[in-house]
């Protein structure tokens, strides 16, 4: 039996470590660095490196090398600035995340935005410092920026939060909700997967494989989120629920109801963990994962 | 005698037709793209892009081929991302820029900090996409996404737009001053010209001299500014002067006094220009876009 909760421990763990190690330690670094920091370390499930860690073991088979460690940093410092830039006021103007002050709440808007700003450009130059050091994959590395950031570009997650916002109160199809959330939140999900099959030199039978299942958990991902919260426990989230409703936005929930959601749900992680079977042991962390995201409480 | 009005106008039609292809045509795209566009081809200088161009003559000879040309868009994007993000309301609340409403005026504030995002992100986008495309120039181009993301990033420009933030009415030293700058403006210039040298291949002796080049005319660029925004043409420069005073904000003639500032400008150029002794004639556009520098009246 697969043991997922110490996975996901000693995995984030890990990611934390190094993610720790990535910014000027707090005391010799300004307010800048420090809201970067307290951003990056409120608590994030570090959901994007831990995808990309187990996409590269169902390829490889190993444990998560130094690279890998890199890329995923690089990763959820993107998903930490998107977040940080949607809390801020002219956004969705959301005062606690994880159950702690936003990062504008923490500081002030001027260095929030900065912050965010500032851990988008650090992820390129994690990943750019990643391949300088090693000349010989200095193409997979080239791959894998390039990759990242039509995800996380105006063609990917930034057109997806920019449907988010133009949507609220407006009557949208279904179509549309599964464009905006593949933007959203999909593309940067595949990217990671895509990242960690790459740096390990995977096929590409095995690299479209591993995309079909990242795209499918990738949209069961954003599911859940929306049916947290219409039923989830704002303790156990650290957040407000019901806001979406309030808000008028368009959810699957309010869409399909949340019952039609649920099945959609299970029909998606099916597909997914479909795609895995080619890779036998190995995709054991990946399909924990498939299984984890939906049944999250949180 | 180098005809420096037709090299920059040849040089930013270059760019610019280059910038209108990298964005999804107008007509085709949503609001996000056009923001994008709409601040993209407000009428920048190109200085950047051109620097880039010029570091790659100089070290070449020949004119600016494809790859060139995608790493000056790049610059070019990063750039305007921080002209959106600076004229924000949480940060300089400017309405004007070049003549023309600041983004978030002629848009509003979310599209227009999700535009600067993904002009960032698009610059990430297109220097992989280049790398891509020549296997052979992949480890180049890496020590280009490095040296620009550091540049741009926590420990370059975004840090030295959140000093010229907290310094706004305090007393700050010359050296302090002369740090900021060097963050702020200084490090975007002096990857722009690294990047077009280690294009070419330049050897590190070169590099070094033309970094040595664009260390004097960074600052130099910002200390025309400040004077500029002292005894400039509001007409001519499409946005208002004497702003710098009103903000109580610390400047070079604040400091120094116009008369000192301007003296200091000429060593700094002095300097540069020496730099470029090793290039011969190959290095012609440098010097003149040093003087231009200078005597810009915009």
């Amino acid at each position: 039996m697969f043991d997922l909760k110490s996975y996901l421990n000693s995995r984030k763990r890990q990611v934390d470590k190094a993610l720790e190690q990535k910014i000027i330690p707090r005391e010799k670094s300004g307010r800048l660095g420090r809201a970067m920091t307290y951003s990056l370390m409120a608590g994030g499930k570090r959901i994007r490196p831990i995808l990309c860690m187990a996409a590269a073991q169902a390829v490889s088979g190993g444990d998560a090398d130094t690279e890998i460690i890199e890329c995923a940093c690089a990763l959820e410092m993107i998903h930490t600035y998107s977040l940080i830039h949607d809390d801020l006021p002219a956004m969705d103007d959301d005062r606690l995340r994880r159950g702690k002050q936003t990062c504008h709440m923490a500081f002030d808007e001027s260095t929030a935005l900065l912050a965010g700003d500032a851990l988008l450009t650090l992820a390129f130059e994690i990943l750019a410092s990643a391949g300088a050091a090693n000349a010989e994959h200095a193409h997979r590395w080239i791959k894998i920026i390039h990759s990242i950031s039509r995800a996380a570009g105006y063609r990917g997650m930034i057109e997806g939060q920019m449907r988010d916002i133009w949507s609220e109160g407006r009557t949208v199809s279904l179509d549309h909700l599964k464009n905006t959330h593949a933007l959203k939140t999909g593309a940067l999900i595949r990217a990671s997967v895509y990242a960690g099959a790459v740096l390990k030199g995977a096929s590409s039978e095995k690299i479209e494989q591993l995309d079909t299942y990242a795209k499918n958990i990738g949209l069961a991902f954003q599911i859940t989120d929306d049916i947290l919260n219409v039923e989830g426990d704002p303790e156990i989230m650290g957040k407000a629920t019901g806001t979406d409703q309030l808000c008028d936005k368009a959810t699957y929930p309010a869409l399909l109801g949340l019952s039609e959601s649920s099945k959609y749900l299970s029909a998606l992680i099916k597909n997914g963990l479909l795609a895995l079977d080619i890779f036998g042991r190995q995709a054991d962390p990946l399909r924990a994962l498939a299984n984890y995201i939906v049944k999250r409480k949180k």
